[in-house]
């Protein structure tokens, strides 16, 4: 067959994605946690992974982090460390000890137990957009977050198979009360998914709030919830050198209940932490290690994870810049590290673009390839994050849910499977240089399930494309988010766990909810 | 500092990119070859690789290829392969002492020998768009390719330092005849730029025309031409199983004269090559392999190199798809097989996209990253590629270079260095809990040269960025060119290899050039 017959065959086909789909919005993969086949990208040889490892004890043994929190300064006095007003010292001894507690694997468990998600070895999950201030979609342009697109980022983050876990909230609503907001979002969230939820650690009734709810909502005794973790929290440090009060408590309070938290710093090279990449990380490093000793000196083996947001600033303005080759190779490097403490990694799916273009693609994939490629466990903002998580979008979202089907698509070994058979040479015989392989046999067995079959791409001709409506990315990424939204359906739950659910919430709020200065 | 501080610094700086340049349309990085430096991303074990070299080998043993040139056929069969009618059969032993003889790197040379580029050997060298038919930009639209807009091309080409190498024609000018468009076309490349040229194998004299153009405008003798690569062409089998008369001819011409030569097959799974991915690599690797054994047999030891264009169709249209998890998979492939075999790899950067959008820049990125991953060190349309190679776009041309740039900045050690003075414990201990590093001796030590410097990105918020325009990635890509094609300089050039150029131009044309049958 020569190129030109199959440009002739691009002008035909189906018009668009839809047909494919049978009425449904889209034909998606099936759910599924994907293995990362891959050997890491290592930069660091041995001794490179060594120095940050040296870097990082000559943080926590020298300089000391500052716990603002008294119950975690009296617990590491007890555990040995030097402390000093909230100046918290580590020998690597007690460091490396407390670390080779934490496992290297862990389950979380949701309400539907078919949404499982194993984090650590070689496992990658990913996590929808968390916690911008604002939303922006094509008809609304940039507006602040309420309740109302909160709900529709819940049902695309239920919706899509291969976002698996229900991470924080993808925009904070405004128009709730800080209060209650907890109360009323992760209500939302247990009944609009059956996937893995997260607590804030923003306060002692907040995180023991959205435990009881996680609870009730699977209708797990309080043995059931601490025997295994239902669900889990993520503290960032405040960098360089601090944790403070209420992360620190909630992470407590989690990690006592066996509950998973990943701990984050987030050192901006130039900025929060030092302008080179490795000195960035090697603060991250032992930020994170700093607040995982605490917990596994709390609760032995209790799941913990290391989280990398380490990027750098625009060198001219000072603003954080993401998706960048220095943020790809922090990540990587993370990702070694991670490894050498044999602690689950997280990760994220960022980029600086305002709008979902070009450029917030190239930031996008730069940032998911790292992830892949750092061996990364769990993608935070693997999709909706724009604006350097200013913004959250529904047409982003879509496009990278094309990105994240891509990359499990890409980890199925079915792809480069070498079998006789995969080989092909009796087919190439029997096809031989006058003939084309779409009538083979061996063609015929396997078509419809052989390759990738993408759900915003446009893969028509350019006239094909034309007639069918010139819609670039972000429209036909805007129309099937709407089309999603009409076909939603809530994931069933067991009437008398709802019911407890929302009379808790119910009293909850008449309690007034958490305690705020406003 | 905390993440408030940060994002209201995103609020103020610089507008656009446009200050950091002083006046030029952009600051770009210097030239360079880059060097990859990253373990090649392997999904094949050594069963793996030896079970596609096995089936590679049972093709050319058992099934052959057809070579459709009277004087190759006579060639192969004086090096003892068995021919029948126009298919050869080759013996592994007679493939591997022929490949064997191939170099695993060399370079090519062009008129400024500042340009010289380094192919093999962990170097990887970024072509401009080559062949498409069509031009698209936001102004003009969709349009048959002409000599004004293959002009801008070779100045974008020229212009950018990420592209190394100015490839076929960016568009066809279809408003030249053919018979003297390779005279127009080469020698307005030779003018506009002094960087390594190539020959389209459709012809004798097409070929003889250009090299002896490349030759001319160097100012070099028959026997500095032939010292040492010069120029280059590329070969594209008929897959399945076929190599065409033109293609062997322009193949056999350069080789002879000490001139590159990369095969490339075009095995699209489930049109010329059969759906296994596997199988459409080993169908590639045998078509060829072929080539390169009869070129190394007529030449020992002539540079040659493997080229992949494996990729798969739409399942539902049979249209060819790029920067699937298919594609990068089959390029990692053929990669351990380049290695195997010893020679360098050439594969592209590509996509489907119609215009330059999201999708765009994910399969663009796609297939990039899949040409790192897979050690290349020859990237076809490595910049202005759509619409599956029958587009080629400016704004496509400046946003794939901030990707090359990228990349190239990924490569550079100084991001990974683990020194002392990298690891910064002292610049931490300086800043200390209360501070942060903007100010810090460390950072102000390097700030200028620490990060990756955007040419087509915009960092600005969201505010910043409405107040600047709200142009997206596509509009600043589109004002980027202008501005490049603004302020081109010609490259110099000797006066005398100028005139001799011409002159020979001049003198074909009025031979009539090369004969076409219309």
């Amino acid at each position: 067959m020569t190129q030109d017959t199959v440009r002739k065959r691009r002008s035909g086909g189906r018009a668009g994605n839809r047909s494919r789909s049978g009425g449904a919005a889209i034909a998606q993969m099936p759910w599924r946690i994907p293995l990362n086949p891959d050997r890491p990208t290592e930069p660091l040889d041995a001794e490179g992974v060594a120095a940050i490892h040296h870097g990082a004890m000559r943080i926590l043994r020298e300089i000391g982090i500052e716990f603002l929190n008294p119950e975690a300064l009296e617990l590491l006095r007890e555990a040995g460390c030097r402390i000093e007003g909230r100046n918290v010292r580590m020998d690597e001894d007690f460091v490396m000890e407390m670390v080779r507690r934490a496992p290297p694997r862990f389950t979380i468990t949701p309400r539907n137990p078919a949404r499982e998600v194993v984090v650590g070895d070689g496992h990658m999950v990913f996590v929808n957009v968390s916690s911008p201030p604002n939303a922006w979609d094509t008809e609304r342009g940039k507006r602040p977050g309420d309740f109302e697109t909160f709900r529709e980022f819940m049902k695309l983050t239920q919706y899509f198979n291969c976002i698996h876990v229900a991470g924080g909230y993808p925009v904070e609503p405004s128009d709730i009360h800080a209060s209650v907001r907890h109360l009323d979002c992760v209500q939302e969230k247990l009944l609009l998914t059956d996937k893995v939820v997260h607590a804030y650690s923003l306060g002692a009734e907040r995180v023991e709030d959205v435990m009881e709810m996680t609870r009730l909502a699977g209708g797990l005794s309080h043995e059931e919830f601490e025997a295994r973790p239902r669900m889990y929290t993520n503290i960032n440090s405040v960098s360089p050198l601090k944790h403070d009060h209420p992360m620190l408590d909630g992470a407590l309070r989690c990690a006592r209940r066996g509950q998973p938290v990943f701990v984050t710093p987030f050192t901006l090279a130039g900025a929060m932490a030092p302008v080179t990449m490795a000195g960035a990380v090697t603060l991250s490093v032992a930020e994170s290690l700093s607040a995982i000793a605490l917990l596994q000196y709390v609760k032995p083996g209790c799941p913990t994870g290391m989280g990398t947001f380490t990027s750098n600033v625009d060198m001219k303005t000072g603003a954080p810049a993401f998706g960048t080759p220095e943020y790809m190779r922090a990540t990587q490097m993370t990702g070694q590290l991670a490894r050498f403490y044999g602690l689950p990694l997280r990760s994220s799916g960022v980029c600086v673009s305002n709008v979902p273009d070009g450029q917030a693609m190239w930031e996008t994939s730069n940032s998911l390839w790292a992830a892949v490629q750092s061996g990364s466990n769990f993608v935070y903002h693997a999709a909706g994050w724009l604006e350097g998580g200013l913004i959250a979008s529904p047409e982003k979202f879509v496009m990278d849910c094309e990105v994240l089907q891509m990359i499990q698509r890409y980890f199925e070994p079915a792809i480069t499977a070498t079998t006789e058979d995969d080989i092909a040479v009796d087919a190439i015989r029997e096809v031989g240089p006058e003939g084309h392989f779409f009538g083979a046999e061996h063609t015929q067995a396997r078509y419809t399930s052989a390759f990738y079959a993408p759900i915003a791409s446009d893969w028509r001709n350019f006239e094909a494309w034309v007639s069918g409506g010139s819609e670039d990315t972000v429209m036909r990424a805007h129309r099937i988010y709407k089309a999603i939204l009409n076909e939603f359906e809530t994931p069933p739950m067991d009437p008398a766990h709802r019911e407890a659910l929302t009379e808790f919430v119910a009293r909850r709020k008449r309690e007034g909810g958490a305690p705020t200065d406003f």
